[in-house]
């Protein structure tokens, strides 16, 4: 297999990153060099359609893209230390609570990063006012999920799972284009620096 | 179990009532009624913290929220006709599609219903060039996916699965405010006439 990535802090890849580490799979990354556009050209373009990355190649050329698709798919082939649940209910509490945070989360700041970031306002058209609103949603989006963080320890329940991985990697990239936690967030801020001073948060 | 919903065009329970219609599980629908409000409710939001719907209770008060993993955990109950995959490879391609259909299609479909479309307008702060700017991206990633169906006859590959669901109620959703398929996508409109003959899909 081939893992198709980019260094921190795109976040993407780094969840696939987390994911290994947690799990003990080596699995080295070739890097896709994304301020050169390589994953745009049309040799990359003909593993991912969509351009982007990460992207998971196996033996036979079979190409698996969406970070939590490739997650799944690794979670099948090394079910040791499992991150997406066992029991059907565990596993639907994992899902929903993964797709809580990209929907609710990861949305607002993927709309901030793409419409009111400077860096972005160099290669794209944006709508900078629409942008900026979403500085609002992420506030209270990270309140929402401090308060579901009530009598548990991670995100979504009382086992380490691909939830904290998307959430880590979410309000980290968040943080580094300027959408930092609110203050008076104690349980997020205590969830974040325990799934912080984990081994695997340094992917 | 008990299923809280709403009727069409909301897309999201519909999309879980035609999964129930692909298996064949008979499980009633308990209207909730978004006119009105009652998924904002402080009743409703014990159940859902986010005021959505769909929601899947179980009959130890357990809830299930996320359309996607209210099916999932149904699928885990019902494994028969399968629309989820079998193998880590085929569940891991529907997922990437599932994913693919949601972020890709479905963020912008929405994005133009929140922000440009009349009937929201009523009811929130619209950014109405960014969300006319969305009827582009729709028009672009549809004519995408009728390239992805290419030699092939469901959004997954060869078998019908969760991800032609996904694609047909965001598709349908998207041609009630106003944003009807763009002409010419011989694949894209082949593909919708064969899943909308489906029984399950006059759920």
């Amino acid at each position: 297999m081939k893992l198709y990535g980019a260094p921190n802090p795109a976040p993407n890849p780094r969840r696939v990153r987390i994911f290994l580490a947690e799990k003990g799979i080596d699995l080295p990354e070739i890097p896709v060099n994304m301020m050169k556009g390589e994953h745009k050209t049309p040799e990359f373009k003909a593993k991912n359609s969509l351009g982007q990355i990460p992207v998971l190649e196996l033996d036979d050329g079979t190409v698996i893209t969406e970070t939590v698709s490739i997650c799944r798919y690794l979670e099948a082939l090394y079910p040791d230390k499992p991150l997406f649940g066992t029991s059907p209910l565990e596993a639907a509490k994992i899902d929903m609570t993964i797709r809580r945070i990209e929907f609710q989360l990861m949305t607002p700041v993927g709309m901030f990063w793409r419409h009111a970031h400077p860096y972005t306002a160099k290669l794209l058209t944006q709508f900078q006012d629409f942008g900026d609103s979403n500085r609002e949603t992420v506030n209270r989006i990270m309140t929402w999920l401090d308060n579901e963080l009530e009598g548990q320890d991670f995100m979504a329940g009382n086992v380490y799972s691909m939830a904290d991985i998307a959430a880590l990697t979410t309000i980290d990239f968040a943080a580094w284009i300027g959408l930092t936690m609110p203050g008076g967030l104690e349980r997020l801020s205590r969830w974040h620096a325990a799934v912080s001073a984990r081994q695997s948060a340094l992917a």
